[in-house]
């Protein structure tokens, strides 16, 4: 498999995942006449399986990270070479603003849109870390064959139990700022959320070499 | 197997989806109470565990396509012989048509209605685009003995990140046509609908030739 | 494996089972605040994940029927032997009745009442035909090994798409008699659904023999 | 793999069991705008899939009890060391508490609180051996390789139709004491509910030796 191939794995599934993200955001919050929990719960839903379909399927062309840390941590353990770390960042980063621009398109919303969702203080801050750091454990200790329904069971229980509803994904950061719904982040919010993405991820990574 | 029992399931699975999908999607229309983001994520929930079952089921006897789009795929890449796809897409159309009809019997409505539900523009009918795509995508990407709750996944997902709520299969349109509910769709929007999904269905079989 | 031992693992399972979905019934109704539609989702959720465990848990021990209907379509099929038959009903009945007077304990209910709630008419009886058909169908046309999560989810969907939520079991008909809770069902309606539930066995093993 | 280490893993899985139980009972609370039923469902997705995760990541290096009763069961059986008992109990009673922390902190709140929230009474009490017995016939039952996703399923059915929400557990009972929320249980609670808990663990251990 040649490093373009992966790397368009990569973009399609994260934008993929960004469109499953964000569209059912848009719906859920549109049907839900303000119970915001049962949109979460949707939301919650459609994140799950479409993260656990997309991890299948792309999973044997390119890994299936969809996510810049993870990308990060591969490299440092080398398990993804250096040199396709670049390519597999900026994959990533270009599917889930496509992703999130098709999210848009489909439901007759301006497709070039930014969030105005504030997100941010020690709380949320504190949620991604531990969002991001669970993630990582999560991946490194996936018996083998399990990573697919393992990551997305994950996500599922950490979009409710961290106080930032888990992103846990600088490409997910970077694509839920083109989406003015409740799913979305301010782009003024970003750089916190990533900040605390990165130092989960390292946490994690961490952890995980004391416990094996 | 002979064709005739293979067509057979295809009938009986398709009126089983059919059934589920309208089924669920009357049942919960009637218990939600005006709150139509609970009335979908029964119908989800249903639409997803009948899929699953249903492809597990009769994947064996047919290969569990209940769906014109899948079979004309399937047929274009020789992998079901041409000779049988009129046969499969009868049956197909015939099924969802009994299965409309068994879930109208069930709940007391009359038997033979349709449906008056308009559906249609340019944003769901890119919804069913980009459904009918990632369902061709996950059919022909699914590694070995695990397409039937991928399918179920996907489609679960599809239910909310579309702004069509991914019908993504002309039988399945077909047979809403006869369902004056909440998940029916009006014989007028059929064709908008249908065509979508065809064009779909070329773009998801068009982007798997590209990546593996 | 003795048969007594097989018997008393009916009676705990198909305890297990009603006091399930019914300790779940009488939970949903009451924190669901009038909301039927959340009260269904949450019957159906917890209703789905025990069966699951109790089919895994008791399989290996008596074949995990917990319904006479299944139980007679295998003594006919000469997968039970006839002379098990009646252990097996007794121990399920008996369990069905333990399990549901279990719940009523649990929630601070008088542990011996009666349902007041009537079921009944053409759509719901259809509705109960259709449940155990599909049922019988996927026991008989289960792959080997996915009997579990295959009835399971059938029966989590078939909460939503019968009109009569599924009942599709003789014994939880009788169990159901004795929680006057929205999962239960008055005496006097039961006949109605146990025939129902017996016609529809037996179409559900002639499609099966017809399709194989 | 050395003591401390497994005791490592169980701080570590029953700090995340926690840590997902209070988080998500406090994001529950706070979205659900006093729907319980709601907010019980989300709390008990986001258990369910935080329980099979950790059972399957942690599952290889201690056993993944994370709780007091299955350990003592274990040791009772001679599965686990008599030896290793009290620094299971230990490391988990410890990362009951530090995951309850870290939920409060996540969701601004003073990490150092109680819970006011006042439970027992025949009913719940009952509930919780019931809750007990059935976690522990299920992991004494459960088919080789299945038990992740049996006892995550299990405790998912027995939040419902047990009356006291299923604890099941004396770590989460003690977690739960430094949580101000719906899912929180105040200390003079505790004791009642750990003799249950006892009593069902026990009741279960004999029913299993009964059937097997």
């Amino acid at each position: 498999m040649t490093l373009w191939r992966k790397a368009l794995a990569e973009l399609l599934g994260t934008a993929g995942l960004l469109c499953a993200v964000l569209g059912s955001g848009i719906m859920a919050e549109r049907l839900a006449g303000g119970n915001v929990a049962v949109a979460l719960l949707a939301n919650t839903i459609a994140t799950v399986f479409a993260l656990y379909v997309l991890i299948e399927v792309f999973g044997p062309l390119s890994g299936a990270h969809f996510n810049p840390a993870v990308s990060v941590v591969m490299a440092l353990r080398r398990e993804l070479p250096a040199a396709s770390l670049l390519a597999y960042v900026a994959a990533q980063l270009t599917g889930a603003m496509l992703g999130a621009w098709l999210a848009n398109a489909m439901f007759d919303l301006s497709v070039l849109q930014w969030s105005t969702k504030l997100r941010g203080g020690w709380g949320p801050w504190l949620g991604e870390v531990v969002a991001t750091a669970g993630l990582v454990l999560v991946i490194l200790g996936a018996p083998t064959g399990k990573a697919a329904q393992l990551v997305a069971c994950y996500i599922g229980a950490a979009y409710w139990f961290t106080s930032s509803t888990s992103f846990a994904n600088p490409a997910a950061v970077f694509g839920r700022m083109f989406s003015d719904s409740f799913a979305g982040i301010a782009p003024g919010s970003a750089s916190g959320f990533v900040v605390a993405e990165l130092i989960g991820a390292a946490i994690g990574a961490s952890l995980h070499r004391l416990v094996r």
